[in-house]
């Protein structure tokens, strides 16, 4: 490539960069140990069938063995001039059994080939991503049963709505991974699709037997048109997609915990491990790795929109743009399995300040609605209730106190329904415990959802 | 709002804009009929579980149905005033039936009945866009079936590699239906789920009965965190996901058939009532519709990336944020079925030059494979058979001729094992008739395909 | 289109689509205008050059003109049978003058006529937005005057760090919006290029004279070659990314003005016009329109990330995928204008709770920064000062005393340089009187600033 | 960060990913010269405002100056341990120089400094973009005064429409490069400003001198406000923005590539250099390159898509988001750099098949509308010299014969004003040569463009 050929001005420049740009080892070496894998299975198969003399196949298939030992002992080493895994492995094979390697090449092609070890790669990570979702469900329904009963406000529009308690919040990003484990799990459906037999683009002449190679590979299916096999990256968009959904979980959490560990919050404190401090303010505590997740949540997102762009309007079958196709995954990968690991780490460890947030919800005027539930109760009409407590909660507002501060003579004053029974009635504990409606935030709700929680997790395997 | 207590030198302008901003009604009143029916179950709830009086449940429902048929018959209207669908509702209701109106709204929130609306909205949509896509694929399959012999250029990089058949081609696109199909069912699981009852945000004191609801409405499941119920829009962001892989395969079929109607491909031609024409030159046809389908792939790429950026970071539970979840939805809606439609029509009127496809296989070398597949089975190895095939072709490019027309002696001369037989292999439709390998482009694979695909459709429901 | 040739079992449907997504008048009629004034541009050019007849020049010119009487005064109707505007306005024209307006057509295509409107709508409207971003300025220097002095805390990683002046926090957004001024303002320069002339795409054999088309409609350049002239959209799209960059900027500053009309920061409280509050809950405000703002964000970033898609990898010259340019241009426009009038009209009217900010300064240790600085003074090398601080700040923590609450003996004891001096610098005045450095938060430097800022913007004409 | 102190379930996993996610060392040593290139210019302030001796000022500034060469000889190492390139530069320091190195910190914060470097590494790259711009311009230029009266079809919806040169058709994307360049050039006014001397975000008590540094650095201005001058990062999206228009740019000439050098265009053919080929297949050529180019297409709008979302909503000053704007800068500025050295190559190189080009326009009735032009000029108006040509090429569609092989009685039959001059005006060249409008496709058109275009590459700077 870089050789005296090259003249005119530019050419030099152009040259060293169709280098970096063609080779593509720098990243699918990532899939090496699925580029052996397929091969094996591959052999196996020509040897099965005929297409390569048995005794052939077995030289071939042993090779590919020593090679694997090799890459797992970290002794394989790659080069760029053989561009990409594949030849790189063509290469590594040749050099240890000769030229029978050449022989492995039969009835594939690079197309087919680079499509299943991408297929094989993300089917072996699925679980993993399963697993680490898992294992931050499980730190949510353990933390949300020690806190089924911790008191703290809930929000909308980020003002304090009405009283809820920690553990219910805390189920609610439990119901959100479920969800993203679902998509994961149904993720699986399209990438465990054998490609391999496809080769260039139309399938090929030697009598394959592409279901052996799915079971030996684990694959539940096979790509039914050669066409599709060789052009489709669903499941690598879907993995995008699915990844954009949980990372937009992930910066809805992050953003609560950065805010709830602020000096004006301070209903959390994160442990040292997720946090960095000041040496000259040890009050200063940076929720840094909760901001990080969040930032990464662009880093997705980019990821998933990068892969769309490149595969619009692509022909089909094989087109070079798809080269761009890995990284993108590769990264993502990383990305969410980190964040997911990190949150299960700080979940579990983070300090909940139970006084604190208790105590927001006092004097916030959250117990407004209580009140007007009362005086339903008591036969007042619930328009006409509303429009009492409003009253009261601005004669609240200027007299600096709460509702369950005022005396009774005030509260009968705005309704003389009012009875000494209303206090009891006033407190964030009953606003949470009265909340018992399928879903709603009673403790008692609290923990039959932190039991079916339970059995859920039971099911993931 | 728009009153004199307005002042200052923007605020006037700022006035105009916030009413334009705050009011939702010019688009959310595409969910009336969904917002009438959510409200009739939690009425027909409210009565049956003794919230409110069943006489009054009675006249509220009634009065519902009044405004279905209003509805229905086009009657309706509605004011920015009143904002969005919910208060418009409301105040035609009052209108109808007087304050007892009022009542409809115990036990729920505007967060959670929005919420339910939206739902119900895509629920019902779901399965038009399956059959939409059904029907493409009945289109493709039909057409498979016509053109499972019909021989072409099967491309990798834009380059003639292999013979395929049209009908080959026709299923790869099939296929990616087919998991377009399966993503749009899977979508449905995170659709058919209940938030009503949810209330604001913590659920509510009264004793409603969710389960009830859920049935009234159909829906399979409920929400089982009421935080989660009123701030989970993972099922708008899965169709926007589904859409724009819908989209990225649409606009590669698109891309393909605007190259095929060229001058210079000349494989189809677009029925009048797909195409755009020139009134001076007849024989110009521009492929209009692929190229609007392939374009409006930015705009559901944009959706998705639109309400993903929305939801990045926001706090739980309901923030104003949300007010642009519906706009992106009800537009890829409306994008994605007509494009589906319109597709399914060009696809079943196209026509199809058979002779100028199959003819772009004969001079081309793609069968090129074929006569080193043939030396291979003559004994010769395969890297050898490569090399002499690559030097014919080379000397047919000097000599202008292809393959199939050099003399015998001349392919002797490169290669003594050639023999009269050879030339019934160098035939495009000998190439495809060899490639029987499953998924393979072979018409009897086709055709094998074609029942297999009616088998898939026949499951679609 | 929809007449009795359509047959098959989907073209009906596919006939209905076909309809609404070919024809564009629903939205391109907001270049009505554009597209008259550029006709009679048009028209006089083709007159003055010979190119038709003079009388028919000027009756056409009329006609043209009677349009734009009748579009200001609301009275001209379209029709989707006409497709466009173009064809919309070429039938009202000959309705109102007769065939001769079949004229106006010569030596122009409509590939360059809605090239032309487009660039002229934006050209248009360019000004209106610099305007916009101009008031929402001139609203954050006036309030910076205002709060020069207004100390509150600054913030990193959400964390308290050192107290800064809220003017010093508003004069960052003029910062931000003065280069969104500059972007859209160079965003002119490729806006105000005119296409008319380069017809469907080569240019024309015509005499024209594009450069008094040109005079005529006020732009400074012609394209100077007919293809890029059909097919440039990079001033849509630099209006696009501009506009993202804008949203960021804005979606930033909602971010913190929710948080600091929340019950838990409480710094400021929004004007009954930017908020909405609740019956029962008066204390409740919430910051909907902030909110509505950061949530549109995403549109713009969806619309950028569209027309990006659409336009990614178009062959020359025109393609119908182009239809889709507009809408994200045209919604973009309206987003951003009313973003920032509210923003204006938002921050002029919101209630600063002075009181409160200081407050939150006292006690939260950001005076440690200027503890160390003072022993540094003093001698103390600043590694050993820091420490020292450090200490100092875990005493209070544990002893519930901020840093100037220390009695001088507990002081000393941590560091005998420290003297009765001390106090006087840990106030958070002294904080922020002391950043004096080009930049910094001091008073003075605010009021500079301020005045620097004022000069600007009497730059923007 | 991974000692014994972590527990727990999922820490140890979490442990390892903190580790991974919080060092930036693995990118941003790629500002490791920018980091010391600031640094020294701040230490030499910090000597001349005696804030530090001046003996330590050049100690330090001597040291830091050999850590340069070692760099530049590639002999510095740096650790995880260490985070970043600052801390890395200060731990290397400080084994050179001692403690001494620990006062190069003073009146400087992190959050400040990466700032610094980021500007100035971005700063430093601006100008190789330009260049290389510049150079894929000259290349464009020179190819199309080669090729100015090359003629080839030019195409609106892939449809042959009129004859244009390849000459013109090149200096359509000279125009394209021309706004990217003046993006670029734009981009330095906001990247040419220096964040240092803001400190952590309020400004520093330190007597120090921006403005001298701002000399040292070579930066064109200072930031005038703290908070922004650690918040701003518009210049790295102005910069992903406009790579994202040059992109798309490219894709769409590499799309129009990579269909020229198929077999069924065929009009141009890649240089080895920049083409993959099949030993098998040596007519088959695949144009990988402008395959990848197109490719990455979706690599930088996903950055740029990415970096939007990650600084969306995110308060000031600095969050650890924020950490995550290098690495799709970075990765951007490889992309583009080598994309455009590619095209610069490949352009250059590219065979041109001139002769194909040229018959691709005799019978494709592109000069259909040269003949109603004729009619037009003998008099006839000009909707009925369409219909008569219309009607001519469906004649001539139906006896396959050209416009300019029909006999003059059969034309003269269609429409007597048809003499025998018409011929001339039938070819590619006369349509060519009267589109002489400015803009237009005629070669003295062209020639003039060329001029004026090497006249605009000369004020590149």
């Amino acid at each position: 490539m870089t050789d005296k050929l090259w003249g005119g001005r530019f050419t030099a420049k152009a040259a060293e960069w169709v280098d970096k740009f063609g080779a593509s080892i720098s990243f699918d070496q990532q899939m090496a140990k699925e580029d052996l894998t397929a091969s094996i299975a591959h052999v196996k198969m020509l040897g099965k069938q005929n297409i390569i003399p048995a005794k052939d196949a077995k030289t071939i298939e042993d090779g590919l063995n020593v090679l694997m030992q090799r890459l797992e002992a970290g002794e394989l080493h790659f080069t760029v001039e053989n561009e990409d895994i594949h030849l790189n492995m063509e290469s590594l094979l040749t050099d240890l059994i000769g030229p029978v390697a050449g022989k492995l090449h039969t009835a594939r092609s690079r197309n087919d080939q680079v499509a299943t070890d991408f297929h094989l790669w993300l089917k072996n990570r699925l679980p993993e991503i399963k697993e680490a979702i898992t294992n931050l469900q499980t730190v949510l329904v353990e933390k949300a049963e020690e806190n089924a009963g911790t008191i703290m406000p809930g929000y909308t529009h980020m003002q304090h709505a009405q009283p809820i308690t920690y553990g219910h919040y805390l189920l609610a990003y439990f119901e959100m991974l479920q969800r993203d484990y679902e998509r994961f799990e149904f993720n699986q459906k399209h990438t465990d699709m054998l490609p391999l037999g496809a080769a260039a683009l139309a399938g090929t002449t030697f009598p394959i037997d592409r279901e052996y190679v799915a079971d030996e590979l684990g694959f539940d299916e096979v790509y039914h048109n050669s066409l599709d096999a060789v052009s489709d990256r669903d499941f690598a968009l879907e993995f995008l997609s699915n990844a954009a959904l949980l990372m937009e979980h992930l910066s809805r959490l992050a953003e609560e915990l950065i805010l709830w560990c602020t000096y004006d919050f301070n209903y959390i404190e994160m442990d040292d491990r997720f946090a960095t401090g000041s040496s000259i303010m040890p009050q200063k505590k940076n929720a840094d790795f909760a901001e990080l997740v969040r930032g990464k949540t662009g880093r997705v997102y980019g990821a998933l929109m990068g892969l769309l762009t490149t595969m619009k309007s692509l022909p089909l079958a094989y087109n070079k743009d798809m080269q761009e196709d890995k990284e993108p995954v590769f990264d993502t990968y990383n990305t969410i399995l980190g964040s997911l690991h990190i949150f299960a780490g700080m979940l579990e460890s983070v300090k909940v300040h139970k006084e604190k947030m208790h105590d927001a919800t006092i004097n916030d005027f959250s117990n407004a609605t209580e009140l007007a539930d009362y005086l339903a109760t008591k036969g007042v009409p619930f328009r006409t209730a509303h429009g009492i407590v409003g009253k009261l909660v601005l004669h609240g507002i200027k007299t600096h106190q709460s509702l369950q501060d005022m005396p009774l003579s005030e509260l009968q004053e705005a309704a003389p329904q009012i009875q000494e029974d209303v206090y009891q009635e006033l407190t964030s504990e009953a606003a949470v415990e009265r909340r018992t409606s399928l879903g709603g935030t009673a403790v008692t709700n609290v923990n039959k959802e932190v039991a079916r929680a339970k059995a859920i997790i039971k099911t993931h395997q």
